[in-house]
Parts: structure tokens; C-alpha cells; sequence
């Protein structure tokens, strides 16, 4: 506080000496100041440091994008494309509708909504008017759109970018701005129909992106919960031995041990007892066991949890998935807004981050999610009733896809197969060998555009032929239509196939015109 | 200033009063502040007001999304994908990539390119780090990717939100947050090929929006700046008098004429000249005309624009859309990056903006272009080399489609229309009139989605027929699968035309798993 002190008052002195004289004996015998007389002091200061004009000294611009941002290619974007028919091929399967929402929200709709994470959401700077942050997930603007909306029943798809002020030097493989591509069933319905459906579309989406061999771990809130109080951890803790918990995936038993006991005050015990239900693995068979657990079995959340999850592998076995997903509990996932079921779907085959390449400014290369895992989401009955004016629940279950890692997977089979990703769809270039040619060129070329067949030209008046052969086989052209004098007097057009140079015979342009060269 | 002092002395006296005795004289003798100490004030008052604790007072939260943002339903997603559709492929048809940027910029990427208007763009809060703010269009995020990729050519559309803080209430019909869709040609070609390629990509896109009867106005900035020159506006008053002829397709002549008199301080005997001028349109023939114009036809920049106009309108009419197209010299344009060619589409037929919905909080309703316009662009071979280093230049020309004008339209249609906008793609949903067939309904749509095709099933265990019946009109499904006691023992399913209630013959579940359904 002194040195605040200090520089308050040089600012305050400083302020003065650019007028002339202010009696300062009756202002400093005034004491204590408000908040809102504190933001009226910032702005002034601020307008202040706008009317002296900008940063001192000399400042070089720097050409980058903001740290943890990239952008992405026309080659990434093709990749993208692609992964992303897929998904919301799979959600348009299920009968999925697709929302929409701002990327910013009233700051106030985030706020206690992410825990510790908090400090991570983007704020938008206050320029007068309403206090906004950048949107932290999908999910949370999701339910503020039911709340507001008095939807209680949908079934949507999200895919959209979110923002989160990680370190991305810390967490690598981490970018601040990053794809979340979410599903969602909200409504009340039939325990565990919706929730088996949501690990379906999981099995469905990794299956078809071809990404090799994975598990699907799921548990649930209520399970971990009745574990937690019969092993006699004390209710204000399970939140925070929970995120230990969570970290079984990376770190060994006897580090997650030593966390709670030294870190979070557990004794020896309790947490020899926690280790000994979270090296459970099974399925349905699992379940059943656990329901005859003598400790388990007396504790009301836990039953209700194990139910469930019996009720739910009945309908993964209809689904027939069950041979990737694992009953597991030592999944924990970090969120607090879960309330039931919870799963989260890893790689059994780590494929390496691509090596950070050199021209990257950033120092980033990866992926939303940690790093094996790819989907991710679970059962959130409250979270919709936090933003109803009447706290009416909608309960809602989903899942979101981990993309990002999932690009970079996609990115790196792309760089390693020996067939190259087209950026472009173009099926034909209209050539010539002859110059002045121009003006039949473009109007090929525009005939072709009206027949609905994707074309090129060069734009060029006397490109030589070479060159427009090699701009098909740089972005995979497959065929070139040649014109010259001769073709144009007998009204056809010469095609060529540029992988096989073969040269079909002379095609007439009103057949080009009803669509046959496709 | 006297305010500013007295308010500044008030914090520093308050800030002292909360510790102890500081020799008020030896501080108050320094004088002046520099700019890194009101930084660093800020930050402490900042602090301060965050140990303080928040906001004055009592708060109540309120459901809605940010001013000037909206979320887009179902609906309007259905409508804004069918949109997408046809404006993506047309850029595909014409051979381009696509590239995706961040939505924020490093603040300085975007200081100085968009003249008055740069105080409408977002800034994000400084929470450490870079100073950043969301992009404002996309034009000056591709000029950044290319200077920093130093790709000299490239082809490639870019669809994705841009922010702008203009007022929504002031400026009816705007949102804060709206899509921009642009595609642009960069490289250095042959005058005039890719601009009328621009042209034409607008014609194929308006045309096959089917929004009715259109023109698209095209002139030059050499056109305007040469025809200022000879009217005899001072240099120094191009640009401003520049964006009063914009106002044109708004204002009446009189209205213009005066603002240019009265507010900018032209001479009526100028004001008129240009008023001569700005009143011809035309196309080929109007550039000839002009090209011996007397006074034009001295001026080096007219005539270089002239020129190249009369080229343009060639290459159009090979193009096949000269019907269209306009060659108009009261088109202006207001950003300041454009070098050449300028353009502009306005539908002829004006239709109703949609009546603001009670339920709607924000009072806005539409578009991020001005009303009637929905499509601009032109050339601008300056900017890339703004960021370059070395000022390298790339020649660029571009078209942004007006996105937002155009769903806007496409929901009024649809509105209007009696074909109801569907929001799911789903095919069949599986149902059943008897109890206890939850497990064969999850069952035979899960063979379903293995097969590929688009399936729902409700998730209830025994949900009454007229119900499922009901889903499917309120959502479209046009079949119905039945099961029943008697299908199952058969093998087969009962397949019901939703539309006509005609009950297809038992199809059996085989030939479902083939994919014969669709």
C-alpha cells in the first residue's frame, strides 16, 4: 500500500501542476474514496493518457497473430472440412438441430460458472455500455439460450470456436482460441435413453474419423460422490478431491495420494480407501457389484448412480458399443456443473504433436483438450434452472468432441500419406496454346460456370501452355480443356486428362454446356 | 482540467488516509507525469477497486444477450445453411480455397485502416499481455495473412463473424456481431480479369439466391479522384467529400449538395460540376464518352480508371452479365483501402424489414450492409503491403456478400411461404403402438444409424403412437417404422408415409440394413 500511496499522490501532484493553483488544503482534508469514484478517476486518467498522445518511445509493429491464436490454411481448412462432414453428419443422423449464439456473453452469464477456471475468460474492454466476456464453452451459452428461449425440450448441435486465456507456453499443445463442436439432448425424458445415445454418437464419430483404437471411460457425479462420503472424506472437500481424482490419467496412484494427504489433508486412510474403489474398471457386471458393496450399497447417491449406470450399459449393449466403453471410476472430469453421468473418450494410440515448427511465432501447436483424450461431456440437470428466473430445470445431457486435437491427428495422417490434399474442387482449366486467346477463354470458362462445372482460367492475356499445365498439377486440376484456332473453326474443345496426358477426343461445347465433362 | 484535479487530489488524499503518516511535502514538490505512471495507476486503482469488492449496490441479473448480438435458432440456421450452400458453392465453382483467421487481432493490426470508423471496433480488456481487438471486417485479417505468409496468390473466400460497436438503435437494421462473406483474388494479373471475375461471382450468387431483379453498380477511385481533381476540389477534401457523394443512394442531391456547401466548404460552382457528374450512369459507351470528356481526359488518374473501365465492361459482356451491371459515377464507397475498381449490388425491389418481435430485447433486427445493398467490394492494392515489412505489395480485389441482408430476406420468404422450413434432416422415426418394445425401438435405430440413414426414436419407454405421430408432423420425418408384437416375431417392420398414412407393405429389416429406406 505505500508504494500505491506514493504514486497516487505524484499522480495527483502531477495533475495539478498542469493548471494553476487549486487550494490544497481543503481537498486533502477529505478522506476515503468509493468505487465509483475510483472507475471516474480511472477514465479520467485514461482520457488523460489519449490526450498526451499514445505509447512513449518508438514502438515496431509486429506482424503475428495474438498469442494462441493461429490461422489456419487452405489445407488445414480442407482437412477441417472435412472432419467436420463427418461430425455433423453423424449429429444430422441423429435428428440433431443446429443453434446458434453470440461469441460474446454479459459477463455476468459466465460468472460462477466455471470455478477455479474462471480467471481464464477473455473480458471485453469497457468502452461504456454493457461489461461483456468472450464465451469460455458452448455449454453455458447453451443454457442460457434455453432459459431464455423457454425451450425444454431440443436436441442441438453446436460447433463453434471458444476462448480460454491458458498459458499456451505452460500447457502446451494448448491454443486460447480453439473449435468446440458440441451435441446436446436437453428435456426430461427416460433415465439414460438420451445418455446412451450421446456415447453412440461418440463411438459413431471416432469410428468413422478412422483415428485407430480408443476407449470410452464413463462414471457419474452421484457414484463419486457416495464413494467419496463412505470412504469418509469430509462434504466440503469432494469438489477438490475430485480434481485429484482427475488426474489419475496422468499422474500415478502414489502422486494423487500424496496430494490429498499432503496437499488437501486427507488422512492416509480415507485415501488408501479412494484408491481402492478408483482402480475399478468393468462394465454392467461392475455395477452389479458395487450395488453389493456393504459400504456403497447404504449410500443413497451411489445407488442411484449405480442404477443408472446398470440401466445404461442394458441400452450400450442394444447400441452395441460396449466393447469400447469401460465403466471406470477414476474418471472425475474437472467441471463443477455435472450431476450424473460423465464420460470421456481417450486414443489407446497416442499419436505424437507435430514438432513445433519454426516460423510458428507462437509457440503452440495443439489441441482443447488433454492430450488422448477426444470427447468428452456428461449429465448437467442445473445448469439451465441457474438462469431461469424461477429456477425451473431443464435437464440436459451431452457431449463434446475434442477437434482440435482431433484436426492435428488428421493433420499429421495427411503429411505422412503420400496423397495430397486438394484446396480446391476445380474440375476443369480452360487452357490454350495460342495467343489472343484470351477472349475465348473467359467465355469457356463463364459457360462452363453457368453449366454448374467448377473452372479456372488464368488470369492472364498469353499464359504459355506449360504454365497452365503445371497450375493443374500444383492443386490437382484433373483435366484441361485446350483451345486453339483450329478447335474454335470447327466449334470443340480439346480435353485433357493431366495425370494420364491422354487426350479425349474433340468434345463439343453444348455438350460441355449441359454438364458432361464432369 | 479543474475537475480532473480535484477528483485526482480526492483519490490520493483517500488512498493515503488508509495507511500512515507520508511526507505530503517532499512528494507533492515533483511535477509532470509520464505516460507508463498513468499506466501503472490505472492498474493499482484497479486493484484497489477489486479489494474493495466489486460493484456498489444491489444487482439483479437479466437474461438476455449482449446489445447488438443475437442468437440464431433452428430456424434461421436451417435458412442460413441453405444460404451458405449456395454462396460457398459458387466460390467453389470458381476455384477458390478457404482460409479461417482469429476473431481478435493484435490492436495495432487494425489502428489505421478503417479512417472515423475505427472507433467502433471492440477492444478487449488488458488482462497482461498482447492489447487485442475483434476483427471489424475480413478484408484487413487477410491483408496480415498475407504479408505474414508472404503468399503472392491466392484465391480463397473466408465466411466468419465481425464486430462492430456501431449503435443498433441509432442505426436501425444493424447488428454488432454479424457475418461477413467475402472472397477476394490476390496476385498481380492482367488488368480487369479477376475483377470481372468478382462480378460475375456476384451475378451467379444473386441470381441464384433468387431474390429478385438486381443491379450492381460499378465505378473508380481514380474515376472519382480524377473527377474531383477537374471540378476543382482541393486535394485535401477527396476523401471527405467522398463519403458525402456515398451518400447518394440515400440522400437526395439537394441534401448532398449541401452538406458538401454548407459542412465541407466547397463552392456551390464545384459542388455543381460534380453534381453534373455524379448523375451519369451508363455502361461501355458512358467510359468512351467520358474518355474524351474535355477536362477528364486531361486528368491522368481518370483516364487510367476510364481505360480500364471500358476493358471491365469487355470482359463482362463475355461474362454474359453487362444486363446487370452499371457503370455509375455516384458510387463512392467509404473505406479508405480501396485503390481501383468499386462496386456495389442493390436489389431493385426493396423488401419490408421484418417487424421487430416484442420478445426481441435488443430492438434490432437485420443486416450488417445498408438497406437495399447486398453485395460491395473492389480493389485494393496498397494494403497487404501496410503490414508488409518491406512494402512489399500485393495487388488484391475482392467482393463482400452482405449476408446478413440476405437471410433477413430469406426468413421473410420463408415466412411468407407455405412450406414449412425444416430443422432436422431425420428420415424415419421408429415408433411402436404397444408397450414394452423400448429395447427393439433403441435396437432397430441403432441398424438404422449403422446403415447411414438419418433416424429418431423418442426416449420414452412406452410412448403413446399419436405422439410419435405428432413428432413427426411438428418436425417433418416423412416415415414412420412401426413395430409390434407381430412385426418382431415376423422379422419385418411396418413403414408408414407419414404425409399420406398409406402403410407400406412389411419391409424387411434386411433391407433397412442396406440403406433401402431412403
Amino acid at each position: 500500500m505505500a508504494a500505491l500511496g506514493l504514486v497516487s499522490m505524484r499522480v495527483c501532484v502531477g495533475l495539478m501542476g498542469r493548471r494553476s493553483a487549486v487550494p490544497l488544503q481543503s481537498l486533502c482534508s477529505s478522506s476515503g474514496m468509493t468505487l465509483s469514484q475510483i472507475d471516474e478517476e480511472v477514465a479520467k486518467l485514461l482520457q488523460l493518457k489519449a490526450q498526451l498522445g499514445g505509447d512513449e518511445g518508438k514502438h515496431v509493429f509486429v506482424l503475428k497473430t495474438a498469442k494462441g491464436s493461429r490461422d489456419y490454411n487452405p489445407k488445414q481448412m480442407a482437412i477441417r472440412e472435412k472432419v467436420f462432414n463427418i461430425i455433423v453428419g453423424c449429429f444430422k443422423r441423429h435428428g440433431a438441430e443446429t443453434i446458434d449464439t453470440p461469441v460474446f456473453e454479459l459477463k455476468e452469464t459466465l460468472t460462477g460458472k466455471y470455478g477455479e477456471d474462471s480467471k481464464l475468460i477473455y473480458d471485453l474492454k469497457d468502452q461504456g455500455g454493457e461489461l461483456l466476456s468472450l464465451r469460455y464453452d458452448l455449454t453455458v451459452p447453451f443454457a442460457r439460450y434455453l432459459a431464455m428461449t423457454k425451450i425444454t425440450n431440443i436436441k442441438r448441435y453446436h460447433i463453434a470456436k471458444v476462448y480460454r486465456r491458458d498459458n499456451p507456453a505452460m500447457t502446451r499443445g494448448r491454443y486460447r482460441e480453439f473449435y468446440q463442436c458440441d451435441f446436446d439432448i436437453a428435456g426430461q425424458y427416460d433415465a439414460m435413453i438420451p445418455d446412451a445415445e450421446c456415447l453412440k454418437i461418440v463411438y459413431e464419430i471416432l469410428s468413422e474419423l478412422d483415428l485407430g483404437d480408443f476407449r470410452i471411460k464413463v462414471n457419474d457425479r452421484r457414484i463419486l460422490d457416495g464413494m467419496f462420503a463412505v470412504c469418509g472424506v469430509p462434504d466440503e472437500k469432494f469438489r477438490t478431491i475430485c480434481s485429484t481424482v482427475d488426474k489419475l490419467d496422468k499422474m500415478a496412484w502414489e502422486d494423487v495420494k500424496r496430494e490429498m494427504v499432503i496437499e488437501k489433508g486427507l488422512s492416509e486412510e480415507v485415501a488408501d480407501r479412494i484408491g481402492e474403489y478408483v482402480s475399478m474398471q468393468g462394465g454392467k457386471d461392475l455395477a452389479e457389484r458395487l450395488l453389493q458393496d456393504p459400504k456403497l450399497s447404504q449410500n443413497k447417491q451411489a445407488c442411484a448412480g449405480l442404477t443408472d449406470m446398470k440401466l445404461l450399459f442394458s441400452y450400450l449393449e442394444l447400441f452395441q458399443v460396449t466393447d469400447k466403453v469401460v465403466f471406470d471410476l477414476s474418471l472425475a472430469r474437472g467441471l463443477d456443473y455435472y450431476t450424473g453421468v460423465i464420460y470421456e473418450a481417450i486414443l489407446s494410440q497416442t499419436i505424437q504433436a507435430p514438432v513445433s515448427k519454426p516460423s510458428e511465432q507462437n509457440g503452440v501447436e495443439e489441441a482443447g483438450t488433454s492430450v488422448g483424450s477426444v470427447a468428452g461431456g456428461g449429465r448437467y440437470d442445473g445448469l439451465v434452472g441457474m438462469f431461469d428466473p424461477k429456477g425451473r430445470k431443464v435437464p440436459c445431457v451431452g457431449v463434446s468432441i475434442g477437434i482440435e486435437r482431433i484436426f492435428s491427428i488428421m493433420e499429421q495422417k495427411a503429411e505422412a500419406s503420400s496423397e495430397k490434399v486438394r484446396t480446391t474442387e476445380t474440375q476443369v482449366l480452360v487452357a490454350s496454346a495460342q495467343k489472343n486467346l484470351l477472349e475465348d477463354r473467359l467465355k469457356l470458362t463463364s459457360e462452363l460456370w453457368n453449366a454448374g462445372i467448377k473452372a479456372e482460367v488464368l488470369y492472364k492475356k498469353n499464359p504459355k501452355l506449360l504454365r497452365q499445365l503445371q497450375h493443374c498439377e500444383e492443386t490437382g486440376i484433373p483435366l484441361v480443356a485446350i483451345l486453339g484456332e483450329q478447335e474454335l473453326s470447327d466449334g470443340v474443345v480439346k480435353l485433357r486428362d493431366v495425370a494420364s496426358r491422354e487426350e479425349a477426343s474433340h468434345f463439343n461445347k453444348r455438350f460441355l454446356n449441359k454438364g458432361c465433362v464432369t
